[in-house]
């Protein structure tokens, strides 16, 4: 842990700023190792974790060289008794993770200035050590596994949410948890990117969709197929076709230092010439690991240069509203040999 | 769905504003009955549904007489746009739901005042239609018959992992999904209110805490119960029995018109004059419903009258660091004639 603390202080030392509030929860497990509610605040050399009494064990046996402060009542009191203590600061805090309300009550209390800050711990996490990648290598194999199986136990009347639950036993046999509600949809219903898992009944000769991901050590995998079950549809053959050379593009553009917007442009560009520039409902991908979306995102907008170590998915989907989509996805590791699909 | 909304526009009439926005994805389920990222906004007698291209199908068929605006960028610049159109209004925003970061950029935009409110929606949804208390009754039942399952399958050497899958593989089979995350914790472990489960095994004698809850048709139930396992433990069996009179205390205070904290102080006396006062880590409960946490919470400082309709759930804990700790939970609903433990 030592090691990423010490990329915090070079982010906030090129910032200027000498003090930092960790509001994410997923930001403190980072750091920490647990998940609490609650704030980790540091300032200069003095590191506190303010939190509820219910975490107090765990925080005192977890967080070495950091003070505990348990809070009976408001966090964002004891925060302002600290800052009035140690203060006045130059404290920056998770813009995107404090409300509108909770910076209100904690800037009427607080002694300094808050600086509104994005993505510090967020890019740091960004780029992931082996461990992390052998955790969500791990979470890789479990979910294709699960894939599989679940392409087996498919009949004709099994319903969405059957299917739903079938992977869901699956991958809490072969790893800690899902990373997220597994999405399985039948026929038409592919149609909808984030769709919820209904009674719809599989019919022969129909699209099947099925997104799923296990999580393993808390890192998660992401990975989407989609097929004709039992029976053959031109139509969706050549679209399935069409997307799995989408996803093929995509992973031979990913290198260290080509920046997201590049295949993100790569991606539309081609699916505009095969005339399904208005069936892109979504970019083309995110990182994955702690979090089932987080840094870097794909996108038009996105300069972030990729990086040896990170790991996100490509999953590019052609959908037509009502009759159907097809989306393709695999979690992808970035070598300096390029993009490596795990596991 | 239309007396949702009317209950809305007469809160909304009492603050004296003309527009508001809806940001937290719960809140425009309860009004819309589907989940989105976006946000609802309307505007005197205009309403709009403001959202990413992957939602445009299901937003068209479900957002009846709403207007969908399908940002392929930014949703606070058209949102801003919109507001210059239709301009200038006093409108309120969830400042529990929106960032400080997403806040800066609505108001860079906006063309009016943004006023910040908090829990409009939240109380509404707190007081429960019958249609709600159906799906959370039922989510009980299987709960409860999860528990007795549960109970019957322990046996020494079994992992606290191991009962968390067979946890959700039940609830998976009756109901549609669980409502967070299992708590399934052995001997000292059973301290850490919000433990995660892990490799610790059963030995005989020994307490055991499951915390659990189903979802039937998005509504949420939780229970709780810790036992010593297949043994006697005088020490135990006297703070369970302390834990299970203070449940009764609770839910005996119950009753439409009594405040939240007369309740919870309530239990923090007695459990004070039991010696226990530094052995209450948390509060004695919450609304549940849509969401596992909601309005209203049970805490010293809650004036929030209990009224029929509202379910809520009891759950004393007593914990001894390093030690062991008793949770008792259950999901109650308030009648006219009082506290009804659910289902």
């Amino acid at each position: 842990m030592e090691s990423r603390w010490e990329k915090l202080k070079t982010q906030l030392k090129k910032e200027k700023i000498d003090a930092f509030l960790i509001t994410d929860s997923t930001n403190i497990f980072y750091f920490f190792g647990i998940w609490i509610e609650g704030v980790a605040f540091f300032a200069g050399e003095r590191k506190f974790v303010l939190t509820k009494p219910m975490y107090q064990e765990e925080v005192e046996k977890n967080f070495f060289n950091w003070e505990p402060i348990i809070c009976k009542n408001s966090i964002e009191e004891k925060l302002g008794e600290l800052s009035e203590r140690i203060g006045p600061l130059k404290c920056g805090f998770e813009a995107n993770f404090l409300s509108f309300n909770q910076y209100k009550k904690i800037k009427e209390r607080f002694k300094g200035e808050l600086i509104p800050c994005c993505g510090l711990v967020e890019k740091i996490r960004s780029v992931k050590e082996e461990k992390e990648i052998d955790c969500i290598k791990k979470a890789c194999q479990v979910t294709k596994s699960a894939l599989e199986y679940l392409r087996g136990i498919l009949y004709s009347g099994i319903t969405e949410k059957m299917v739903l639950r079938k992977a869901v036993s699956y991958i809490l046999k072969e790893a800690d948890d899902v990373s997220f509600p597994p999405i399985v949809l039948f026929g038409e219903r592919t149609s909808l990117p984030h769709g919820k898992p209904s009674l719809r009944k599989l019919k022969k000769g129909e699209l099947v969709l099925i997104d799923i991901g296990a999580k393993v050590g808390n890192y998660c995998a992401d990975m989407t197929r989609t097929f004709v079950w039992d029976g053959v549809s031109e139509r969706w053959q050549r679209v399935i076709e069409f997307v799995k050379n989408l996803q093929r593009l995509a992973i031979e553009n990913i290198k260290p230092g080509v920046e997201c917007a590049q295949v993100e442009k790569k991606i539309r560009e081609r699916s505009k010439e095969a005339g399904y520039e208005e069936n892109v409902l979504h970019s083309l991908g995110h990182g994955v690991g702690l979090e089932i979306h987080e840094e870097p995102f794909f996108s038009s907008k996105s300069n972030t240069p990729l990086q040896e170590g990170m790991v996100v998915t490509v999953e590019p989907g052609i959908y037509f509203p009502g009759e159907g989509g097809v989306r393709i996805e695999d979690t992808i590791l970035v070598t300096s040999q390029g993009g490596k699909i795990l596991p």
